[in-house]
């Protein structure tokens, strides 16, 4: 009924995460509707990203320099390591623009569900870097879940010999958090893992 | 911080409907993880329909042919025409396989507020149709909205005059509703409008 070229794009649009059949035709009305201004600059855009974006040797960050612009950045402190599961926890640590050290993306997270092994992460790429460096702490940042924690625990296991500090995030009451909304695992956390006040 | 192809990558994808700065990113991320099963393709999967839409002279309808497929097509009935705003109710009414009429599509509704007048809808067009084609019957197939309604109104005084039958989708409670979880105005109309039960 609608065109093959039309078809196709809205078989690729819904192949994006978070956009399901009718948001994609959705979306290629608006694109066609905007061809100037949007359809023809976006196919540029992703053209672009695709050709010119490398994978850091180093970190497995995502940039268009290879090693990426955050282990090249002279200004970064490079013995402290943060562990990350993914590009976008990168992206949302340094979107608060408070961390100064490196990065090293995992790539996932040990998954038996998902026959994600330790081979399939960049678990060994971490513990050369930590041998052959001089990195003095490895913060564990993954995600507070079962599969992130996981993952946690079996890089401590590999580094916990190597004399470097392993840190990872504080957990508690976010904030604005309000007590009464939070969840019973947040809450049990925060009153278990009390800190005493700092006298003024 | 992140690089300029994909900075400029992730402020296209944000400008789609639906899609916001966040989920620009992991869809960015989805694509470079994916390169050449969803990247490249998407990319030339826009240019192709890009470069291949027209918009039906007669109907309005989108297409990569001109008359489209709809209007061209020899089983479809000539003398009925079923009005909608836009491409995507088009697609909509297509989707059930039930109408076998052609199309007009007005590209919008009558807005006040938006500044939208009947010059920037493809009413005269419409008007245009009916007195040189044989038409029977106008379906006014506008969204059951405030202005969707005053549209249908608007078109209803041009076409009152013409003999030709005009017609709207019946309203009422939808298939699958429970009156319960109705809105009064979707139960007051179908209830006012009550239809005598067939007898057995």
């Amino acid at each position: 009924m609608v065109s093959e070229e039309l078809d196709s794009l809205i078989f690729y649009l819904s192949k994006l995460p978070g956009v399901g059949k009718r948001s994609a035709k959705r979306i290629a009305l608006h694109m066609i509707k905007n061809r100037s201004s949007i359809m023809f600059p976006i196919a540029s855009a992703i053209n672009k990203a695709a050709n010119s974006i490398k994978i850091c040797s180093v970190c497995k960050n995502i940039d268009s320099s290879n090693p990426c612009a955050i282990c090249q950045n002279e200004k970064r402190i490079k013995n402290t390591i943060c562990v990350v599961e993914d590009v976008a926890d990168l992206w949302a640590i340094e979107r608060g623009n408070f961390y100064k050290g490196l990065y090293h993306v995992l790539g996932g997270t040990l998954s038996a569900i998902d026959g994600k092994g330790p081979e399939d992460l960049n678990i060994q790429e971490l513990i050369d870097r930590v041998e052959s460096a001089e990195i003095e702490e490895v913060i564990l940042a993954m995600n507070f879940t079962a599969q992130g924690q996981t993952t946690a625990y079996y890089i401590i296991e590999y580094l916990k010999d190597k004399n470097v500090k392993l840190s990872k995030p504080a957990q508690g009451i976010p904030v604005g958090g309000e007590l009464d909304y939070l969840d019973d695992g947040t809450l049990s956390t925060a009153i278990t893992s009390r800190l005493p006040c700092k006298e003024t």
